[in-house]
């Protein structure tokens, strides 16, 4: 059974979201390895020791992340070492090849740096192919102890090149799918398909809300099953469904330009520029995006989006005929083919008793159609600017499948 | 002493981060409880069970989140309920008044929301502001188990008003300060400040490494000591420091623009967007960003740009030439008095032997200053992203402090 223990007093005080035990729980699970139980201690000698001895005898791989570093407040492999009565040695040669690395960079080796060249007497080193902290496998009786450092490109590489390989003895692999679904709340999603879930009951189903979506997790190793329940949900959420697994909705938007050849621009007031930095988190968007106007002010609005002074003295910055406009407007500013529009009131200020904050038109042009509609969200202005983009995107989505 | 148990199959299958804990350890080592102990398990009857049997004893107040919801896979409750051997009831007028919240929405209610009807006899009910599942107040023993849905404005609403103040006995409270920097390395960084530190062993000190910047964290019930030291930091970290706390480096070149009374337009290639949607990120930033213009096409920065297509043919899209020219266009076209511009090369493609992946050009230009940098980044496309919008955050923040 596999166990995780996360060591650093800045995940108990929470300054610090503790994204490497996420990403080894991905790892270990997709390669049929589900972790039972994880840990966070602070990193105190003491508090290390206990933690490690209160884990279930029958975890029988333990991958201990953190504590590595170079700073003070790094004390993992003095205090594992200890506990098991093994002793540290100075690796001369592992420092000269560190001063080495410094010195190709033009810098002195600091010398709060000498205690990454401490190794544990007979045990094995696991290599760090990215930084400078190696990490260990501790065997302690039954158990095998996998002490990793927890800067996160440091631990990926090392997890990945010298540890799973030592732990898939897995007798089965299990399959996960996720299927992401938005703009339907969970419990109206869950009672759509509980009809479908009832004739699954063999596969692990879980639903994960999200401010912008719900997904749905499906967990088993029967492949043709799975298979069977993935398009069985497919099929009934309808539009709802955009994508499987980590796939984003500006993804499944950029896959919808480029078969159809078409090009986008964004024209934003209320998001700021989410939309085209979404949009641009795909590799290759640059193919179907060209580009998009931010228009925080109303002289932009009119001069790089040709926005009517009457429009917005008549119905206001934030109104339909505005967003109608921008989306218009951008479309021809920039010469592309599919125009997407927002302007709203992002909070915390700004809102009236007509417009409260988080009323947001959204404004959609292709040439052949055109449309604005009114959303009301009831958030801060962080959920405000992020569900407006997710609601454009779903847009600009539903508007390419439908056409 | 106090644990945190959060439930939850998504929490250790890593497919959704424990935001949770760490909201919980920011609100409870500020009020001076910092949480020992955090243990994650599935939602498990039996892993459930087990988890809350392996806490130390001395635990006497212990959190529990997630696992309230309407769905299948929500069962905390009900395993809670069993270990301790209390029944559960149906609280009909609970269900009225649910029922009664979703016909104003204009819905039905699921069937599938009775659950949260359910409550724990003779035992504490934490009310919910914002949502539908309650929380209990379980007495076990010594031990309080407080028990809190997944849910994080739900979560938070309830511990905020419900939870934290039956906690608040402790005996001190906690000062928590934060120091950010950005643009050094953390074991530079530290072998820098370390003969301050040694000064302060009184008090407690991490560094906490980021890709974008080192946080220093400070604890220490000691105001003047902290205060101290503090302002020794500060001092010596120089133009490394940037801010306290949670203040992002957006919020500290807004306030500067606004110090000075100036305006602000980006000019965007690489980062598609993400510096204008990180200065929006801040209430109230239309006072001083007017907005921005993504170029991710030439055409795109000729036109609304003005950059020569000379400079495109002679120099290419990504060299110092057109990223003065961006910034110095953006500031033009959108009338403001400070431009900030990117070109680079993002990843995974486009890079060639003399502008490989992870070059970028920033370029600055406020009417008196034009200057524009070259950047090798080595990371993969979301961090060259967020590195650059970092950077040129940071070449707004440095022009601003020292002109």
């Amino acid at each position: 059974m596999l166990g995780i223990l996360t060591i650093g007093t800045e995940l108990l005080t929470g300054f610090i979201d503790d994204t490497n035990s996420s990403w080894l729980g991905r790892e270990l699970t997709t390669a049929g390895l589900s972790p039972k139980i994880k840990i966070s201690v602070s990193d105190g000698v003491a508090d290390i020791v206990k933690a490690i001895e209160s884990f279930p005898d029958d975890v029988t791989d333990l991958i201990i992340t953190g504590g590595l570093g170079p700073t003070h407040d790094d004390i993992t492999l003095k205090s594992i070492s200890d506990y098991l009565g093994i002793e540290l040695e100075f690796d001369q040669q592992y420092w000269e090849f560190l001063r080495e690395r410094f010195r190709r960079r033009g810098r002195e080796i600091p010398e709060i740096n000498r205690n990454q060249a401490l190794v544990a007497a007979d045990q094995d080193i696991i290599p760090n192919p990215v930084g400078s902290a190696r990490g260990t496998i501790f065997k302690s009786g039954k158990r095998r102890i996998f002490l990793l450092p927890g800067v996160p490109d440091e631990m990926k590489a090392m997890f990945t090149a010298s540890v799973l390989p030592l732990l898939s003895t897995a007798s089965e692999d299990m399959q996960v799918k996720i299927i992401r679904t938005t703009g339907i709340w969970e419990s109206v999603l869950a009672e759509k398909l509980a009809a479908i879930l009832e004739r699954y009951q063999d596969i692990q189903v879980a639903f994960l809300p999200r401010m912008i979506g719900v997904d749905i997790r499906l967990i088993s190793s029967d492949t043709a099953r799975i298979e069977a329940l993935k398009l069985a949900l497919v099929n009934k959420c309808g539009p709802y469904f955009y994508g499987f697994d980590e796939t984003g909705l500006e993804e499944v938007v950029g896959e919808r330009l480029v078969e159809k050849g078409l090009t986008i621009a964004t024209a934003e007031s209320c998001t700021g520029g989410l939309i085209s930095h979404r949009l641009t988190e795909t590799p290759g968007s640059s193919r179907y995006h060209l580009g998009s106007v931010v228009a925080y002010s109303n002289a932009v609005k009119m001069k790089q989006l040709g926005v009517n002074q009457d429009t917005l003295a008549t119905h206001g910055a934030v109104s339909e005929a505005t967003a109608l406009e921008m989306a218009g407007g951008v479309r021809q500013a920039l010469g592309a083919d599919v125009g997407i529009a927002t302007t709203g009131i992002a909070g915390p200020d700004g809102g009236t008793a007509e417009k409260p904050v988080g009323t947001v038109y959204i404004g959609y042009d292709d040439g052949d159609t055109r449309r604005a509609n009114r959303y009301q969200f009831h958030f801060n202005r962080y959920w405000n600017k992020r569900i407006s983009s997710q609601v454009a995107l779903n847009m600009i989505r539903l508007e390419l499948e439908n056409a």
